[in-house]
């Protein structure tokens, strides 16, 4: 399934190689004594299209002279050329296929379509997956961003079937995080869309223009991820980036020239298990027969083409070796296959999802062949695999994997953290997310620093209200975004970013503006020693003592004449006044 | 296309002999001089799968002894079944089929899928349509809500490609216009998923518990739609009703009993045109021959089953009947067809789209038959065929119309409003919707006073603020809600729903709280007839008058020996403290 259309995806060679060596596996074991699988791959080129003229074929009728399929109003009795159908990666792929293959219930295994629709069984009745459903992926990412104190970020996104219910499922759970999206770019999936561009740098614009938003969630086809971050490195645009399972540990994309300048990147990949057999198996690759794979074909062409750049440079020149300068190199062979560059180019996740996916078949096949014999290709027809492909138990890592009543299976996923180690940027296991739990799991403790030490980087929209303060309304549409004001008098706040601010019991407590809190109401008193007391008293003292003292002297002299003559009574109601 | 599987649907009926009479009224025109369209029309039962099954069929080789389709890299030299596809209503079996359709390049022509993501001509390169995009539909409903003052809605709408796309679109507009969604309700779209009672509940417990929601945007299959309805009026719920073009005209809802209990429908219907030829198809429809017509003769023997109904209840009867009754009931025959129950059933919108998608076609093969003999069916490929029908201009109500860039055709909706007329619920025309304009525009003025007559209904989260108040937060995420409060002193507000209030001048102005305005600070003079400042006057006069006596008394009397004996001095201090 190499985009072969446009450019050769070393990733998506590297999962057609491990169907290989899977289904070699189960061949050289003795799981399905007597029965050897046989394949076909096709490349879908990421287009809904060829995928469908692809599922035409499968349905076309078994061992025909041509490749024909035929009208029928039931399908029971029809023997389809295939048993059963491995991919498509990409969701919308996945879905159109899935469309068509449900005409005969052929069933259908994803290795790595995540949408959540997909889990809806009244649509796609006959498809299965050996990856969660994004439902839990963006449910660990909002946690993510919740955990490290975030509430204001960005998201990017491609403008297919899986970027439209990533954001939509993405949406719901930053909302019950409290966690808000400041924008949401989507660019078109195809790099036909003559709005391409225009599309990219409006997304540029937003995220210059947003500089509160300091991390973005990027649901990206791999080809999208690296246009974008090329152009954002010349740009000088420094963020947290969270990746979305399908670009998370793109080799391809860490080894952009000045990568490490755009910032950190945390990713969310599925869950890998025990994959050395396929290591073992790229080692001896060049011994294997290749006529019939024309992927490793072209492969080695792109190899002798790119013959003359440095290693690091490989990806790179395979990436955008055109076609033309394919046909010039193809008369030139170069024997080596540089399974070094193989090996390091390996997701993981997408390797042992792949190997799931035929493992799991293998084992519904043989569950189906235990009473009757499988050497005859009508032995059994698609839908009786699907059932017991829907009910098949496999071990892997040690422990027991099934697919769940939607046809997922629920394996967990991978936090990785691109990290710096001597100059190189390294794709390194931070965490596990455990779906069951909703929680994060590390490995050792430095890991956990890794992890902590997000937080220091900053994405909210406002600062934090301080106790004493209260959020305002402003007039942005969103709840993240408030002012910060001053309680009023009387009033008072005792936590950060508080709605608002609670009242004082009026009667006997009181604040003044930007209080933490109330004080209680005192009466005061002035103290015997108060130099405006001691004055107060000396002065009433002084009059009373004044009036004493004439009251007395008349009073004394009230029968003289002299006090008599003066007219008394006039005088008693002045001291009265005074 | 009704659905047989599960109901007969008398619209989708309908449009099924919408499409005969104007194929009819091709073949018997001069249009395709010599050429005559034959056609096959399949019930996609509203399943995706059932109309895959038919879309492989159209893509089967011409004139081959059996309906098989071949794989083939490359289709340009091979000749299908069909030179154009009609249909399908739901988005989500038309994209399904475009898919599948694409291999060939087959045009494909809906009259009724709106969804947006149909207009991506990078992904349905083939597919046109005879109505606007949704995108149009959901600025309208938004612009309508806005225009009645509303903030405060909610929004139910079926879980498939259609109600998805709606919703987002929706919830753009709706931003745009500043109007909240308090909910969005996803109902399953198959009435075989289990949860389907369990979704419908857990709306209606949303509908009630949001009492301040009074308006409810509904994007439903009509079946969809019945069942709620029949629920929500026995529980009591009356609302406002905003449709979507799939049900607004649809009769069968209409009249549902008690429907008028339910409050306000408002709808949104693709724009009719003149359908009166119709009308006369249905009226001798009893002499047209029905051999071929499986659902012709399908709605014969309903009719028979139903013949003991009254005819208000026909349509529930019709309905309701189940396979078994039918077969009980082949035997009779019933010559009579009912043509003004099925002209009352009529959603003008769909017939005028179905039409239109017929004409385009046959115009389209007019064009590509002028310079080639097109009774050969080698003549000319499909993707021919496209190309011309791109371009192809006809001519309906004097109106020139064609496809847009995006194959759509944007004639524009009519905004229904459904009226009690006599006891009955009517469904009647009250504006219509310019999509170049985004304006209303209405007949007269009566339909004029009912659009804005609307406005009485309430549907707001919050009262709003009032001058001298402010919006302050509340826990709730959505900025429609918000509470009211005093500008605090020294501060005012202005305007209704301000977000802060302004703060006075406070050298020159002052103002209480809940003040609109500052007041101007002014320095108080007593006023010379206030009667405390004449008390005060008297007061003061009097003293003075008494030490002017005393005084004059003791001056005249100095030399008295009385004065003189009476220490004299201590007195004349006195009446200086006085």
């Amino acid at each position: 399934m190499p985009g072969r259309g446009i450019f050769f995806e070393i990733q998506v060679f590297l999962q057609t190689l491990a169907m290989i060596h899977a289904i070699e596996m189960i061949n050289n074991s003795t799981l399905l004594s007597g029965i050897t699988l046989g394949y076909e791959i096709y490349d879908t080129c990421a287009e809904v299209t060829k995928a469908m003229g692809a599922a035409v074929r499968f349905l076309s009728k078994f061992n025909a002279s041509k490749d024909e399929v035929e009208f029928k109003c039931n399908y029971s009795d029809y023997t389809p050329r295939v048993k059963a159908v491995i991919g498509a990666s990409y969701s919308e792929v996945t879905m159109s296929v899935s469309r068509l293959l449900n005409l005969q219930l052929i069933p259908q295994v994803s290795q790595a379509s995540s949408s959540e629709i997909l889990s809806d069984k009244i649509r796609f009745p006959s498809f299965l997956r050996t990856v969660p459903s994004d439902l839990y992926q963006t449910r660990a990412m909002a946690r993510l961003i919740h955990m490290s104190g975030w509430n204001w970020i960005g998201i990017i996104a491609t403008d297919d079937d899986y970027g439209r219910f990533a954001l939509e499922s993405f949406g719901i759970q930053a909302m019950a995080n409290n966690v808000c999206i400041a924008y949401k770019e989507m660019l078109p999936a195809f790099l036909s869309d003559s709005t391409i561009n225009a599309k990219v740098n409006q997304a540029f614009e937003k995220i210059i223009e947003e500089t509160r938003v300091n991390v973005i969630v990027v649901f990206m086809r791999q080809f999208h991820v690296m246009r974008l971050f090329q152009k954002a490195i010349e740009r000088n645009i420094n963020k947290v980036w969270i990746a979305s399972d399908n670009w998370s540990a793109a080799v391809k994309v860490s080894m952009i020239p000045y990568i490490k300048r755009l910032g950190t990147v945390v990713g969310f990949a599925f869950k890998s298990g025990n994959i050395s057999t396929f290591h073992d198996f790229l080692k001896t690759l060049h011994a294997k027969p290749m006529e019939n794979n024309k992927f490793l074909n072209e492969y080695m062409l792109l190899l002798s083409a790119c013959a003359h750049v440095k290693d690091q440079e490989l990806n790179n020149c395979i990436s955008n070796c055109t076609q033309e300068s394919l046909m010039y190199k193809a008369g030139e062979n170069n024997q080596t296959l540089k399974d070094d560059f193989l090996i390091a180019n390996i997701e993981p996740g997408f390797i042992h999802s792949t190997m799931l996916a035929v493992q799991t078949i293998a084992y519904a096949i043989r569950e189906q062949c235990q009473d009757r014999n499988c050497k005859n290709p009508f032995a059994f027809a698609p839908w009786e695999l699907l059932e017991k492909l829907k009910k098949v138990k496999i071990t892997d890592s040690e422990k027991e994997v099934h697919f769940d009543a939607k046809g997922d299976m629920n394996t967990g996923y991978d936090v990785l953290l691109w990290k710096e180690i001597n100059g190189q940027i390294e794709i390194t296991n931070m965490a596990e997310y455990d779906l069951q739990k909703d929680d994060f799991i590390f490995p050792d403790e430095e890991k956990k620093t890794d992890f902590f030490n997000l937080k220091k980087f900053w994405s909210k929209c406002s600062q934090e209200c301080r106790p004493g303060q209260m959020k305002k309304v402003t007039a942005s549409p969103h709840t993240c975004c408030y002012e910060c004001v001053y309680c009023p008098e009387n009033h008072y706040s005792n936590q950060t970013d508080m709605d608002h601010c609670y009242l004082c019991n009026n009667k006997t407590h009181w604040s003044p503006v930007n209080s933490t809190r109330c004080h209680k109401k005192t009466v005061q008193y002035l103290n015997w020693n108060d130099w405006f007391a001691v004055l107060l008293l000396i002065l009433s003292g002084l009059g009373v003592v004044l009036i004493v003292m004439i009251s007395t002297i008349f009073t004394r002299y009230l029968d003289t004449p002299v006090v008599k003559a003066s007219e008394a009574d006039i005088f008693r109601s002045k001291w009265v006044a005074y």
